[in-house]
């Protein structure tokens, strides 16, 4: 077949924004992000068209929300645990050469597009074949790699009851200051760790009236009530004592300053290498 | 002083509604509720005389967000424990017969309107003396009583909660239903008793894609989620074999079967008449 023994493009393509990528060798030739994700999209045989034209006539590897109901086509999951053959398997051909890549499904949860970043980062020795794995968003991931596949995940929505409180209801009108990792958010960290998370949101309105806290500090003591509240939970459960924290935006700050205040180690990894790397790997899976 | 030694009106003066009683010798001759809460109304005074109008030209004790920064005039919050005394020891008088409830504070936690409910409950003998009381709403209160004072409380916003995912994001599409006792809502407040609520509500959406649960039983397993999170918290707190639950709504039955379901007794208690007993023995205390 050959499709993808050469040069190719691999899109992570999300609900709001999409990278583009020319990979060659497993480099990186070229490259494009735009806002436009699948929610914005409807005619994808012409988004498809538009990149190749800025990119290359290339094969193209598609992952993420572009497999999903709300996508080009929804794209079958494949049942973790998953490696590269795993997904190799369970692909959906637009074309001979346009290829949508399925997301992962336990009996309980799902992903679409964190799969090649995660198996990806095993494959270049970002992480160990066995590790715990957080990849933070609005909905964050937190996977179990075993011997290099997706053996198990869950998938918390902390980002979006963040988003949720800032943007409405009564705490709104206190968390408009960005969140940051300093003592604000420590101290929201360890409250969060109790896991009572309606209460302790609550205390941000109550430490308002009471005058314990400035506002200015509310947004970070929020965030870290949640991601604490999250990362208890996934130590709690998992026993890991390291978490490799696949990221490119200061929320992976955030979520490592959370897991080290609980005592485990934190090491942050780029998203957007460990993506190449994924898609390169199922690249050469069906070449 | 004499100023409530014979019939007068209570007022329960909430954010979005209000209730109005007028009590003579500790029982209800006249009421009368509406939608005029303190977030609707801007001249209180002209409200009041509204209310003497329909209800009788008596003195008025006014309870509730009515003394918040959104009421008549910013009430100070008289320090837990508090009894009756202590409420008497803190009234914010507008007038010669008409007085504003002070609320009542922690170190860390409010509440306003409520403190009437639950001094009430215990001078009726709705409730023991030293019990654990629970008033379910948008911000739920669970109380420490110790005799017969508000000794502690914690507040929960879980149905803001509800109703912020309710109306934004992504599970609001499959939330549409009401939430009943039932099955689904059981289901959920066992997996609320986990208390890891992110990964908990992404949980519905996995489910839906999954094909596991009917979107129409979405919105009680949340509900039983929120509330069996918030009902595990404050059990494992108290360590309380029985919670006495202020309610005039359904959502006191919901409380109720999460209650029982983790172990504990639940005893659903009038709110109306609460605050109807509470608000006696204060005027008895000023009169």
């Amino acid at each position: 077949m050959m499709r993808f023994a050469g040069p190719f493009l691999a899109v992570d393509w999300g609900t709001t924004n999409r990278r583009c990528f020319r990979i060659e060798a497993g480099r990186v030739t070229d490259s494009a992000s735009d806002d436009r994700g699948a929610a914005a999209v409807t005619d994808f045989a012409a988004e498809a068209a538009g990149l190749r034209a800025r990119l290359g006539d290339l094969p193209m590897l598609l992952a993420g929300m572009v497999g999903s109901s709300i996508g080009w086509r929804t794209a079958p999951y494949a049942p973790a645990p998953a490696g590269i053959p795993a997904l190799a398997a369970a692909l959906t051909w637009i074309d001979a050469r346009t290829v949508i890549v399925p997301g992962v499904a336990t009996a309980r949860d799902v992903m679409r597009g964190e799969e090649l970043q995660l198996l990806g980062a095993a494959i270049a020795g970002m992480a160990p074949p066995d590790a715990l794995l957080c990849q933070p968003g609005t909905h964050s991931k937190w996977a179990r790699m075993e011997a290099g596949r997706i053996a198990g995940f869950t998938t918390a929505m902390t980002g979006e009851l963040f988003a949720l409180i800032r943007s409405h209801g009564l705490l709104a009108a206190q968390l408009g200051a960005p969140a940051v990792a300093g003592a604000a958010f420590l101290e929201g960290e360890a409250e969060g760790r109790r896991r009572d998370l309606a209460a302790s949101l609550f205390g941000i309105r109550a430490s308002g009236l009471l005058g314990l806290r400035d506002d200015a500090d509310a947004a970070s003591h929020a965030s870290g009530l949640l991601i604490g509240a999250e990362v208890a939970a996934r130590l709690a459960e998992s026993r890991a004592d390291a978490v490799h924290i696949l990221t490119d935006s200061p929320l992976g700050g955030l979520y490592a300053a959370a897991i080290e205040a609980q005592g485990a180690r934190a090491i942050l990894l780029d998203s957007r290498t460990a993506f190449i790397s994924g898609a390169a790997a199922l690249a050469t899976e069906i070449a």
